[in-house]
């Protein structure tokens, strides 16, 4: 069926979130780790982080100034440093939790249950045992005019990971890491690999396999 | 083991855009199909679809000017649509040669094999079978002063989807629409649902469960 922007429109509120936020497909799903200028430890899920770039390596991710987790951008803007940390089978609903109004002076490590690591020396906490744990410098901040939201831009300073996940071409060994997908606010997943299909080019194109 | 970016800087350019690349966790996997003022058909691959808003639903997408496929943004600023339609199961391995670099003067739809379908009259193909299928209008082009990446937002004006694939709460019903997740630059993923969280509400966080 054909379903209009205003139909959803109409819709209730809830509802339509539920639709639009699922509309794009798996997500990754992220732990952002910070630290404001008095030393207060924050940790928020995130399921928009994005490639922007390899050399030097560029990362986005959207936050909105106006609601929860803005102690995050109000820490990195403090600090100019965050880490992000994959969110794996073992820690799906400490790390879902993160997303309730912890009070700014709570830590959702404490609160949630998970423990901080250091990581390259930044003045910001990682999430100790996570699979992938980057550090990130910020960049730049681009705010969106149509709608108020921010896209924060960090480039990787370090990261930590287990020798063994990486495969031999760089890539990173997911079956490995145990990391899951997210869809809408609050769907994990785990993954079964179908293929690696091969560099596209032209000439090796065959429509018989 | 840590990682540092000077050492990233060192691999060779395959390995370290496989690493940066697949760093992010799972993506999702997407065709964006586009038509040329002199009406030329054109479908990409693309794993950078992101969430920005849901009322309007305003949803991004990171290219480049000057890499495949470029031909892509050059459609969309000509006729200012464009669709989205989700990768499933069944034409992963199409939808991934759309990578290649095929002549602007080729249809990627009839070069890799998959059919086109019209969708709320936009002037931009979108893909028949797909499990979703979006109509966009474009909004807005963001430029990233650090790389020269572009934003590319658009404002979705209507969907296509099976009715039974809308789960009560709004959602899409994933192992119903056969998506697959994508990480790296190829390496395409089946998934198995683990559990859906709650919204989390602080008053309602228990550390017992």
């Amino acid at each position: 069926m054909i379903i209009t922007a205003e139909e959803i429109k109409s819709w209730d509120r809830i509802r339509r979130l539920n639709l639009i936020n699922s509309i794009t497909g798996y997500k990754p799903a992220n732990l952002i780790g910070t630290r404001s200028s008095s030393g207060q430890d924050n940790l928020a899920i995130f399921s928009s982080v994005v490639h922007l770039g390899s050399n030097p390596a560029l990362l986005g991710m959207i936050t909105r100034p106006d609601v929860v987790p803005r102690h995050t951008l109000e820490n990195i803007r403090e600090t100019g440093v965050y880490t992000i940390n994959h969110v794996d089978q073992s820690i799906i609903r400490q790390a879902h939790w993160t997303s309730a109004n912890w009070d700014r002076e709570i830590s959702e490590f404490d609160a949630v249950g998970l423990k901080s690591d250091e990581l390259n020396e930044i003045n910001a906490p990682c999430v100790a045992g996570a699979p992938v744990q980057m550090a990130m410098k910020l960049v730049e901040e681009v705010s969106l005019k149509v709608n108020g939201t921010i896209l924060v831009i960090g480039q990787l300073t370090a990261m930590r990971v287990d020798e063994g996940a990486i495969n031999d071409d760089g890539s990173l060994d997911f079956a490995r890491l145990g990391t899951v997908a997210l869809t809408g606010l609050a769907d994990y997943f785990k993954t079964i690999r179908i293929e690696k299909m091969p560099y596209a080019k032209v000439e090796n194109w065959s429509s018989e396999k």
